[in-house]
């Protein structure tokens, strides 16, 4: 306000620190919005929906050069007497859409009255979301029907949306439209209306109401997770995460896509799966927090390019096989119904789009979510999977590729591997001197030693095989080309033959659930090997497109990234050299991502510009992935640095001809 | 062109008579684009569809001051070639798309070569409809999906339809998504695509193709009529027809609304219904044209506005009483499968607005077939079925209203009546002198008299009471106010009385089917003049609306208009006065109008207008109209002057206890 006047009252409002003069007798709401604060209010002032709440702060406030006192505000209405009758307000609170400003204040808004909430993502560089989700709710009164008026209920409608809340051009979902007249007869003409990105009716409900929520999706290969949120408050509600169905026809995502190439029913069968399992994690989400799958009227769902294009009923076939066409990269807006969810009926549902034939719609979540385009760091981000999305960049550019690592890291083609879940060997020691373990198993809280039987050990899980093998490199088991020496037999007879084939016996039968000793093999560690210098030729790859040689940050997503121990990565060579701790593990960074983007209709715009502007660097044709890949199959590998190994690494192996051989036997895992 | 150069080619097109300069060498194509012309293409140039054959006049002509000769184009290229190889074209024909304009050229475009097609509707006024679809087809070559390409298919497909169609901000369908990659493959990356509103793909087919189908679609009370169409040429290729399934659950529309008061699955139960015969009717059609239901793209939907509630599944409750709330009333687009609909997966839905509570789709679709906006004679337009939909209007503005005629015009609540099928009497003639009766029945070709059995009548359908009531007023058996005379049965047989009602022995119990002589009673004619006063309260409501005393033109529309002459609809003052060379039947102008919208995208727009623009008169609780009503139960009424049915009618009768008992009697019909 520029013109002081006798009638101008003097408002701050608290925490953002706005403050500016209103002219005296201005509704409360009106003047925070006109000093740029927006209230939370679903009623549109009409003392309904108690959103609007604030606290007058009395008190003489020299720097902000006014005093404040309750009674600067008009007293309370009898509607807002009405409301508070029914609903007691904390001491002091107010309606702001029931005020009127009589003189200076000094306002605070609490937190869950501001319009612009915010959410932390739990992510590594914990980011903050404004609640800005593609879908709320509104309360309008509808003019009745008179013998005289034109046009149907849903005009009428549309007219009372647009006076009251400056929407136009609406359109209604064709079995929204079927609640309508039950709404406005049951609302006696006042009903909420769930609208989508400010285009669409999605739901009338009678009179007000209250509650909009979203799902945000993840479905991974192997498991698939809901999060179930507030889509006004941005709170997660409730977690649901089930197996994936498809798991029955292929482990890996290539063995999907074999399963397709030879069943004609295939790509619906799996589409189906996958569907019902949402559908059942949909319904134990709403039941466990008390609502209905009527209430739920948004999701978005994210997932590597087989999983995308799975869950869109579309055939992944020609991602098996160069050039690996994507049918769809784009983000896709459709109904939930056309894709055979059943939520509220027209519930909508956002896919997150992909980059390239094996960079799904989960990695832009990733991005999403670890922002490395906001990043002022060089940031490396490392999805391990059966196939790695790996991720360099920061705010100057961003790049992306995969890698086909092969399930080792899952457990898969490991003699006593098994999937992470209860009883199998997460962690390992190797005593350097003895060569005795030590190791943990899922579901059991105490390390375990040779002799304890308080937990049998059903496997080794794909974290619990990556320490298994760095651990055997640094106790001098295996020399850097991944060869057992000879002489460690000889150490400890934990080192063992059986025939010509070299094998560490880390739990004994009687430690174990199928009363074979656990062990870990000279295959054990080859197909490790593969696996890891698969990862770091796509890292390395990056890194040369980049012009680096080494990265600021290093950041592992997905559940298995959560059970690495950065050191033991970094001995195996998983990842380039870095201080440790600027290696972080961030769990299911592509969850954190579909919420983000169901939370705020802005990160959806943003994922489609990170879905463009990533560069892609293609490894699966590429001369260099390979020299890269035979370079990389060394422990740590041959050729880099490690400096922040230092001290760590025994001294490397002089044999030659024991690197000659390992490096014969290496074949890149299949594309 | 308004500079001549030595290089500069004269062309005139036939017959748009067309002519200007275009470059020597300029394609013939794009030469008569420049002109204004538009051929058919669908290929884009690409000698592929042969859609845009023309032909040379050979000759000077002094008035075009051009020599035109075949040679003024350039000789077939090899592409051409291929294709007159293939598919020989009639003699003189070219593919506009191959040739260069060599010299001066006069050019005849044979109609299915023009871009702009246009039909005729059967209509009253044999309006010329462009054919302008909401669907077409277009065919592109799309860039293969290399390792270095971002983006998927569609995103490639995208780009082509750009490119080559300048079609932009497309968005695909999610079921026409899943056919996207097999047609490109199986087209080797040439696909043609099927498009909706120059704003989302709805097919995509491999290669070059050719076929996309519409269905409009006209639902009554009643009868259910189905036409389908050709999309680009705007043929009719079909028309089915069959029952409107909901008669079983009441056989007008408002025990149809009482169906849905008693059961609460009602509105689902009737929806189901009729889909399921739209269904029926799309399957014989496309097994009747050849084509598959995969073809059939596009449908527009008309009806009433209870069946036009029902279709969409909404609940026509509201439409039972007062304020007769529409849940919407303007236009509505959905895809076929949200109504149930199973054509193409991808099928779009185009349903016309509606005007009022009782003024629906089907309306609109009689004004834009029979256009009194655009007329500069008054036209009445009179739509009779149990609710009477009457329109009024010329360019200076349209009136509209609907009156409760009751069943009568369609055989119900009539002793012998019956709806018109197989065996009912349709007309009917009186000798005045003799009183002796000759009828024809529907499915025979002669007149019946007395004692002649080479047909047996079941009963009387709408026209033939018409008829018959008329013809009994005529030959002063029943007086202008509806009463049997007493003398008149001491004039013939055929009056007798049954206990104390008289009654007119139409055709004799050897004539009849039932075995029983088929009579019209007392109560049929007091019926009847109950419908037709109400329909005269309505048409005399909208005239005095407009200020006339007189219309210049009266348009009958509905099956049932087509069947009444002219004469004894004035006779009996079912319309006002007129020159009977003025009243025209248009049958069902209603399927007129459904499938002007279904060729011609800005005929939808236009039903908008239509809509927007009339003045509804309400009737339902008007007093006039009562006092209209009453005034009109005479025959042809009491107060207003026929002189166009001077020396037809009969002196009116002087007995003023006749006219009193009558109007004492006379009820309005049920609202």
């Amino acid at each position: 306000m520029s013109d002081f006047s006798e009638d101008a009252c003097t408002i701050a409002l608290m925490p953002s620190g706005r403050q500016g003069q209103v002219a005296r007798g201005t509704n409360l709401l009106e003047a925070a919005r006109q000093l740029g604060v927006e209230l939370e209010s679903i009623c549109a002032g009409r003392q309904t929906c108690g959103k609007c709440q604030i606290l007058v702060e009395a008190g003489h406030y020299p720097k902000l050069a006014l005093t404040s006192a309750p009674e600067h505000l008009s007293t309370p209405d009898g509607r807002e007497a009405k409301y508070l009758d029914k609903h007691p307000l904390a001491a002091g609170r107010r309606l702001a859409c029931a005020c009127e400003v009589q003189g200076d204040l000094l306002i605070v808004v609490p937190e869950e009255s501001q319009a612009r909430k915010q959410i932390v993502a739990k992510a590594a560089t914990d980011r903050e979301i404004d609640v800005l989700p593609a879908v709320r709710q509104v309360y309008v009164e509808v003019q009745s029907a008179t013998l005289e008026s034109h046009g149907g209920d849903w005009e009428r409608l549309q007219a009372a949306l647009q006076a009251q809340w400056g929407l136009n051009a609406l359109t209604i979902d064709p079995l929204a439209l079927l609640g309508l007249q039950p709404a406005l007869a049951a609302g006696k003409q006042a009903v909420t209306v769930t609208v989508w990105q400010e285009r669409e009716v999605l739901r009338v409900q009678p009179g007000y109401a209250e509650g909009a929520f979203g799902l945000a999706v993840d479905v991974g290969s192997t498991t698939v997770v809901v999060h179930l949120c507030d889509l006004r408050t941005g709170a997660v509600r409730a977690t649901e995460s089930a197996m994936n169905p498809q798991v029955r026809h292929g482990e890996d995502l290539m063995s999907r896509v074999s399963y397709v190439m030879m069943h004609p029913d295939g790509t619906e069968k799996m589409h189906a799966a996958v569907i019902a399992t949402l559908q059942t994690l949909a319904e134990q989400a709403a039941q466990a927090t008390g609502i209905t799958l009527d209430d739920i009227v948004d999701v978005v769902l994210v997932g590597n390019t087989v999983m995308h294009h799975l869950l869109l009923g579309l055939s992944p076939v020609e991602l098996g096989g160069t050039p690996f066409a994507l049918a769809v990269s784009d983000s896709i807006d459709l109904k939930a119904r056309e894709v055979g969810l059943r939520l509220n009926p027209a519930a909508r549902v956002h896919v997150l789009p992909c980059i390239a034939g094996h960079v799904g719609a989960d990695n832009v979540a990733v991005q999403l979510a670890e922002a490395p385009h906001h990043s002022a760091e060089l940031m490396l981000i490392v999805d391990v999977g059966t196939n790695a999305e790996i991720v360099l960049g920061d705010r100057g550019g961003v790049l992306c590729c995969s890698s086909p690592t092969g399930p080792a890291f899952e457990g898969a083609q490991i003699t006593h591997g098994q999937r992470a879940a209860t009883g199998a060997i997460e962690r390992v020691r190797i005593d350097p001197l003895t060569l005795e373990p030590r190791w943990k198993v899922i579901g059991h809280p105490d390390w375990l030693a040779p002799g304890d039987v308080s937990a049998r050990a059903t496997g080794i899980c794909g974290s619990g095989i990556i320490e298994a093998v760095a651990e055997l490199f640094l106790a001098g088991v295996i020399t850097a080309d991944g060869l057992f020496r000879e002489a460690a037999a000889a150490r400890s007879s934990r080192v063992a033959y059986v025939g010509r084939t070299a094998v560490y016996v880390l739990a004994d039968a009687e430690q174990s659930a199928t009363g074979q000793p656990i062990t870990v093999t000279q295959a054990d560690v080859r197909a490790i090997q593969l696996g890891k210098a698969a990862l770091y030729a796509g890292v390395k790859l990056l890194m040369q497109a980049r012009g680096v040689a080494a990265v600021d940050r290093i950041v592992l997503a997905g559940a298995f990234g959560s059970y690495i121990d950065p050191r033991h990565a970094m001995v195996l060579g998983l990842i380039p050299d870095c201080a440790l701790d600027r290696v972080v593990a961030v769990g299911n960074a592509a969850g954190d991502g579909a919420r983000i983007a169901l939370l705020n209709r802005l990160a959806r715009l943003e994922a489609g510009q990170i879905a463009r502007e990533n560069t892609h660097v293609q490894t699966a044709v590429n001369p260099n992935f390979q020299t890269e890949f035979v370079g990389a199959i060394a422990i740590p590998h041959a050729g880099d640095a490690f400096p922040h190994l230092e001290g760590i690494l025994p001294a490397p192996s002089a044999d030659p001809i024991e690197r000659r051989s390992a490096r014969r036997r290496a074949r890149p895992a299949a594309e």
